[in-house]
């Protein structure tokens, strides 16, 4: 059992679906939980996904494992609570969105904790303890970005865990990271809030929702998501997102100029783009 | 039996599902089929949607019903081939994604016909008539812009028809609807091409490609589309597609701004985003 003693700080949706991951790998380990919403801390215990609750620094007393789990916005404050209670060879990770601030707090606020960085790329749109579910990570890459110079035994130690939650550990630069995301998950946020955002404001909207069919579900379904937890990615991940907004604009802008020019190369630009979508479908299949 | 002899021209994904629903509320209708792609002709006739093959201008003599469900840029050419052929007194609808051109055509080329356009908001990425499926249209809208001066009986035993498929009826000026689809189909199909053409070019895709979940799988899957069917739609429905983009493209260039310049009533503008989608979530459930 690598760890026996394990501190989760922040039981919403990921938090506690970490503790029910755990539990279920491990049924012996001894769960404390800590989350400044106290529905979320009750939560968290009635799904049985903590033992017991506690304030930050005291959760994390005597833990071989912290996992920090509260909004990014939130981790400065956290990383310093807990800093000087956290024991010598404990493993502290987190599961934010974005990975190069994290590293940065974590640098600067737990020099002397093996922080090894954590983002798993799961998730639904329903949020809180009563959401939270063992199998959530079964099958979901999960990023992982050690701090330098962190020992290799605390690593594999985490690895192995992730691992019995059925996820996939994904090791990848921090800032490496945080460009990708901007592209495959935050851009799609963003897309889905402009459409609403969008057409809300129209006169039309309200026959225009009566109509609203598969179409407009599928590309508006992301605007669901935590509005906190995207103003805390936009935060953090901002010069990657301003870059990869302004290349999707581009691509947008240059369809918008072939229709209105009736481009008779429209058709396989939609092909092209179908054939990137199928691929990528396929790939997926595949593993 | 409203209608007891009905040909069917172009009996892909919509059109055989069109023959499925009628043979499921009037199993002794007589259908006839006709598809330039003999593929979708004898798939048709295999999967029940129709009892016999012909060519257009021989499958609607006699006929009380066309339904034209051919590609939008198909129709011209049909409605000149079966004109002549059409008897006096039937009712000819077609299931085009756009309905103003549409319309058009029909008063140039079927100026005899009783023609009341149609657009039964259902489909789903697979094509082809082995996909069809009579429960398609169950609780889909199906919009309808007859042509002036229609006779009422004719409206009457088409929207009794379609009611009988489980869809729902809904009258709409030609010129509105495009607008509306415009904003709720056409946008979101746009959005999505736009996503998958600029990551796949990207040095990065492949990377990008093992990371993307969840979101990624939503906001990308409307680029599955028929090309073919989209390139139709943007040349029908161009200035709606046009005016549209360009107050999507502002609305992402605004968000882009106040990402940009850490704007800190962005969390206030994703949380009204989410408010005005979940409004309409809750109006699609009550219907």
């Amino acid at each position: 059992m690598p760890f026996e003693r394990i501190a989760i700080i922040g039981t919403g949706l990921l938090g506690a679906s970490v503790g029910l991951a755990i539990k279920a790998a491990q049924p012996g380990a001894r769960i404390v939980g800590s989350d400044l919403a106290s529905a979320n801390a009750r939560g968290a215990r009635k799904a049985g996904a903590v033992d017991s609750l506690a304030e930050p620094a005291e959760a994390v007393r005597g833990a071989d494992l912290v996992v920090v789990a509260t909004p990014l916005g939130a981790m400065p404050a956290v990383f310093q609570q807990i800093a000087s209670s956290i024991r010598g060879g404990a493993v502290v990770t987190d599961t934010g969105s974005t990975k190069a601030r994290v590293m940065a707090w974590a640098d600067e606020y737990l020099p002397a904790a093996s922080f090894v960085g954590g983002h798993p790329m799961a998730g639904k749109t329903s949020a809180g303890p009563a959401a939270a579910d063992a199998a959530l990570f079964l099958d979901a890459v999960w990023c992982l970005t050690p701090a330098p110079a962190i020992p290799g035994p605390a690593v594999d130690a985490l690895v192995d865990l992730i691992g019995r939650f059925g996820a996939r550990p994904y090791f990848v630069d921090p800032d490496e990271h945080d460009g990708l995301v901007a592209s495959i998950s935050h851009l799609p946020y963003l897309m889905a809030i402009g459409l609403v955002a969008h057409l809300g404001r129209e006169p039309g909207w309200r026959e225009a929702a009566t109509l609203a069919a598969g179409g407009f579900r599928y590309a508006s379904h992301l605007s669901d998501s935590d509005p906190r937890m995207f103003a805390d990615i936009s935060a953090t991940n901002r010069d990657n997102l301003v870059r990869r907004l302004d290349g999707y604009l581009a691509e947008l802008h240059s369809l918008r100029d072939a229709i209105a020019a009736d481009d008779p190369r429209l058709r396989e630009r939609f092909e092209q783009a179908r054939n990137i979508h199928q691929d990528w479908l396929r790939s997926r299949d595949q593993n």
